[in-house]
């Protein structure tokens, strides 16, 4: 189960012709009854946006945080497609409201695939009809949205969590590198719980401040990431604090799906950092060693350099003094106070071969912490990214 | 003829030990008559620098710019070792100033190596007497020397410019990814200009900001990069704009050559920003392209995937307002104001598989411009950075 898990959700996948592989490439997700319930979202801080977030964030302003229903494309960014794009978006939201019998501002619009590509509006438009009659509450129909937003993901990305007296349900589909030729992270979750709009706006940012962006692959922001959320009402009311902590259990958990879905991906790493200055300090140097292709390398050939971590920190622009730092992998350490320690190479080797690893560096120098998830980097991703046609 | 070239140096190149392969890994460039004349560098910001960097900045300041000579060994990078790294450097340095006759503040040491290594400083010391013997003015001498120096390039690198009574000559080894499991960007400049140490320090600042620090490979700052200059003052003096832009073009010939021996790379793009907002703007967006995995994948696979480079701007962190942006491969313009340009795919396609390729980026905000030298990304270079042992 995912986003029909909690109470008062229907959603539904259809095929509508903008994948020539005639697999599922529209999905919806909506209140039952239909109407609006509580609403939020987290938008790219892309400067150069997809029209549909645009349109969703001006939809979101002008009902002060309510929506009715999510509609998401797959196989077309509809990014970087000037007026005819952000026509393209109102024109889905239009066919969608009209089909829900709501407000056009009720609906919220993604689209993830490739930019500049416009959007195939007509088919789009023809589909709707079939995608609000296949809208229902089962399994099913919530794995066909799952498998409906996906791109170059291989396997459907789903969650639901119990947080006694409310639920979460979410699906996600493929980050940065991970689905590079796609160039769009989205997520959609639901949730029963009774919160106000502005309360679960806050309760989304912080979770999608502590799961999702503590995931990098390639650092790359792109124009159409959008991680949106309906909550119905008809559990029990859920306060700022549990809610955030729902939300982000549930976001961790798509998250590490997400990495560890990334194509040409063989590990993921946990990169944590303790005892660094600052917490804008630590996820500086978090940062720097979780996006480091020479890091990422070495992690794909199981390779224990722990002199590229070392130099990542170094020139992460964090406070960093090379004498109080400490490093391991998992539980071997590896560096200790300026020099290396004695460690056994083979086993730090044989760790490194694990399909989660954990790089742990101790700062020395004060209280913050940070964790940034991060991917290797083989062939693999070459493979994918290197031709979009 | 590299460092050699200009009047008044001598160089020599030795196989000390230190590379297992018995390959030449001591190299040394001083002034003869033996005796210090003025001296400049730039080190790496990274706070891990390594022992020979801190040593070599004590130096220069005791010395107030001057220097006598550059040792340099390739094979370990002598960073992250603690006191003991230290020792070995001043071990160097005092090994060469022996041999030379000179106080030890009067060298300057630099080593290019795997990161976390001890320098074995004995065999150092017993190969310094055949170092000096050998010192000559040639360009044999010099290119023994410029081979001395290089870790994983295929081949030296060498630069001799005239500028019309004064000349400038270099070597140079690979920097970053190019050279990754080495870390290091080593260049050792000579010139017979008469230049004041601050005028051959703020020239050679200058130089270095608008070549090395314009190549980027992949971001990352190493522990052990250094510029090192020496002027003999046997030429005629040389004014500050003449001896930065003689500097300059010496400098962006090294870092093209860097560029084209990336290891496992097979093209060179210039990434222009034109019509920034500010120089830190066009700089940024530059980088940002610049940097991409993805723009560098697509680079490797010689796909006009415009639609990269539009995200990388939109989240470069520049002024950016994508209905005023134009964007071209070379000539071609793929992207105007807003929305793709009419173009033929397959002449954009063609003209990335030349060897050095020119993507312009106009932001149509301003006056400013940067342009950023990067190299594609494929399976070459994971196949190099994926074990360093």
């Amino acid at each position: 189960m995912s986003v029909t898990g909690p109470r008062g959700f229907v959603a539904s996948g259809v095929a509508c012709g903008i994948k020539e592989s005639g697999a599922l490439d529209l999905a919806l997700v909506a209140a039952e009854p239909f109407g609006a319930v509580a609403a939020a979202a987290t938008f790219t801080t892309n400067l150069a946006a997809a029209a549909p977030v645009q349109l969703s964030r001006a939809h979101l302003r002008a009902t002060r945080g309510r929506a009715a229903g999510i509609v998401v494309n797959s196989g077309c960014a509809n990014a970087a497609t000037g007026a005819r794009g952000m026509e393209g978006a109102r024109a889905t939201a239009a066919a969608v409201a009209g089909g829900l019998g709501v407000p056009i501002e009720e609906l919220l619009v993604c689209s993830t695939g490739l930019i500049g590509l416009h959007l195939p509006v007509e088919r789009i438009e023809a589909a709707v009809p079939a995608l609000v009659a296949a809208l229902g509450s089962g399994r099913e129909d919530g794995a066909r949205a799952a498998d409906a937003i996906l791109t170059t993901d291989t396997h459907r990305k789903e969650v639901l969590l119990d947080a006694s007296g409310f639920s979460v349900g979410g699906m996600v589909k493929g980050a940065g590198m991970i689905a590079p030729n796609m160039a769009t992270m989205l997520a959609v979750l639901t949730t029963d719980a009774v919160a106000a709009p502005d309360v679960l706006g806050e309760a989304l940012r912080r979770a999608v401040a502590a799961s999702f962006n503590e995931l990098t692959v390639d650092g790359c922001t792109s124009t159409n990431d959008t991680v949106a959320i309906l909550a119905s009402g008809l559990g029990r009311p859920a306060g700022i604090d549990e809610l955030s902590d729902a939300l982000r259990s549930a976001c961790e958990d798509l998250a590490l799906q997400l990495a560890e879905d990334a194509e040409g991906t063989t590990r993921v790493a946990r990169v944590r950092v303790l005892g660094a200055k600052s917490d804008e300090d630590a996820r500086r140097a978090a940062r720097g060693v979780a996006e480091s292709n020479l890091v990422k390398t070495s992690l794909y050939g199981a390779d224990p350099y722990w002199g590229r971590i070392v130099s990542e920190l170094g020139a992460s622009g964090a406070a960093f003094d090379l004498d109080r730092v400490r490093l391991s992998y998992g539980e071997i350490v590896v560096f200790d106070r300026g020099v290396e320690a004695r460690h056994d190479r083979a086993a730090a080797s044989a760790y490194l071969r694990s399909p989660i690893v954990e790089i742990v560096c101790e700062l020395g120098l004060g209280v913050a912490d940070a964790t940034v998830l991060t991917t290797d980097l083989g062939p693999g991703y070459i493979e994918e990214n290197m031709r979009t046609s």
